[in-house]
């Protein structure tokens, strides 16, 4: 069996492997970029630790699914950035701050083509089920991200339809990585849904504490600036919980702070609103909640406890992290 | 054996069928509405007639990857528009045009995913191979746009370089379409390449007899203003001939009609420049070179010459269109 850092290392060296040399370099130079600018490469570690619980030998089966997944989630980013006139990415200029518009659109069309070239170099048997679970999770990427975008402009988004979006923008990749991971190290469907239904739940979880930090995380812990959602009026957890509760003045101040151009006053106002309704344990309950579903199917699988260990590890540091 | 008139139909029954009913909406209804703008349907259509060469039976093996093909084409056709900021296409405002750059791009991105669905609906035993081709067009398509938008500022594009462009963001999808029509109509690889090869030579011979009809069409037969791609300084096969073949005083007036903003007068002296040097003559030599080897391709296949007709008449209608 593999120790996660193991795992990690042997992802890294696969991926620097997979630099692309090829031309135009007008083109592949931005995806070379994109690829190494880091980040926890969660997805395709999780994938290799799923593949691990079945088949604790034969990790270079599951390196190309890997890959896809880290790929496809780096070619949303990309185009995410472009959406959101993004100008940074882990503190770095994004793709198309730095080789223009039409060029990010373009490597991100083509990330998202070699994602499945990638999988197509996993073995034939597994294939065909593969691909369905990659266009599965794709297709609701995309959904969530237009549910996400939309949202924008109602103020009338419910708690169940923000869970449903967060489950298909964030939690759906989580998912069917954990499950392709299952599928390709020999599961059968059954176990192989129980760790993607730990993934999804997981996923779910991991961004409710990413909308609770953003408003309560320690700013030198958390290494972005505390109360960006609420400066740009997002439609997070918080916010629309708050909304929920919010009797007839309370709602007032509320809709008035969101208009509100004074970033350090909004900030102020919005938080102690939330203060006030609670919303932050409200929050860390329901997070609470879907984790331990999470654990519960994790739980539900047949083996040792052991093996299971790494990826309860993983899910509990991801609710923890002030980063 | 289907006629052409019949794959035609049943593709097009495939298409309103697999129309898209999903939400949200704003992402959808982008999607059936380029879906429906029309088209010739050419690469789906070419896709079913290689179907049909081998298999004369079961055209429903082959709807699959018809779809696919379509879909992937209208997939570059949204993001090419938004590259291009193309207000319009085939006469009605383009999808980034009508609902916002946003929803374009992920209903673009939405589209190639959809596009592999359509594809991973095909039989598992021809899928690995089917991806694989794809795939390699779909690289190729991306490759050749970014070749295109980097020839915009290049003065010195060679004929080679050209053709390896147009080979790859135009011939190389009618390649693969050919292809994956001959693989799952139960071709083996030596035929399926033949009959790629027809389709990668028709292709570069339909894009230089687009090039040619762009400066000498007939008006009201082409269907678009004749003059666009002198207009926009395009780098066609005509122009970086023209500009291969000028000598000093013809070369300084090319130059400087590149930078006449009188579009008339500059597609007057452009046009004169190419009966000078006898361009449209040597554009069709070339057309009709390739146009031969596509159709020695096709002579090569062993089979009866009844069933090839058909791909050697759309191959020879479409040289002599003049719409």
């Amino acid at each position: 069996m593999y120790s996660v850092e193991t795992l990690q290392a042997l992802f890294l060296e696969h991926l620097i492997k997979n630099s692309l040399k090829n031309t135009p370099t007008t083109l592949y130079e931005p995806i070379n970029y994109v690829m190494s600018l880091g980040g926890k490469r969660l997805r395709p570690v999780l994938l290799l630790m799923a593949h691990n619980l079945f088949d604790d030998k034969n990790v270079e089966n599951a390196l190309h699914a890997a890959m896809a997944v880290e790929v496809f989630h780096n070619f949303t980013l990309v185009h995410d950035d472009i959406m959101d006139c993004a100008p940074l990415r882990r503190g770095k200029p994004t793709a198309h701050t730095k080789y223009g518009i039409n060029t990010g659109i373009l490597s991100g069309d083509l990330m998202l083509i070699l994602a499945y070239e990638h999988l197509s170099k996993c073995p034939n048997e597994h294939l065909p089920t593969l691909i369905k679970i990659f266009n599965r999770f794709a297709i609701c990427v995309c959904e969530g991200q237009q549910y996400d975008m939309d949202f924008e402009q109602r103020n009338d988004v419910s708690i169940p339809e923000y869970i449903n979006m967060i489950a298909m923008k964030t939690a759906a990749l989580v998912e069917g990585s954990l499950e392709m991971g299952a599928i390709l190290g020999g599961a059968t469907a059954d176990e192989a849904k129980k760790l993607a239904s730990f993934g999804k739940n997981i996923g779910i979880a991991f961004q409710l504490q990413d909308d609770i930090l953003d408003t309560f995380g320690e700013p030198e812990k958390f290494g972005k600036k505390v109360g960006g959602d609420i400066v740009q009026n997002k439609k997070t957890f918080l916010l629309i919980k708050a909304f929920e509760l919010a009797k007839a003045e309370t709602r007032t101040t509320l809709l008035n702070a969101l208009a509100e151009n004074d970033e350090s006053k909004k900030i102020t106002v919005v938080t102690n609103i939330f203060n006030q309704l609670n919303i932050r344990a409200i929050a860390e309950t329901a997070m609470e909640h879907y984790l331990a579903e999470g654990l519960a199917m994790l739980d539900a699988i047949q083996c040792d406890e052991n093996r299971k260990k790494p990826l309860r590890n993983v899910a509990l540091q991801l609710m923890n992290r002030e980063h």
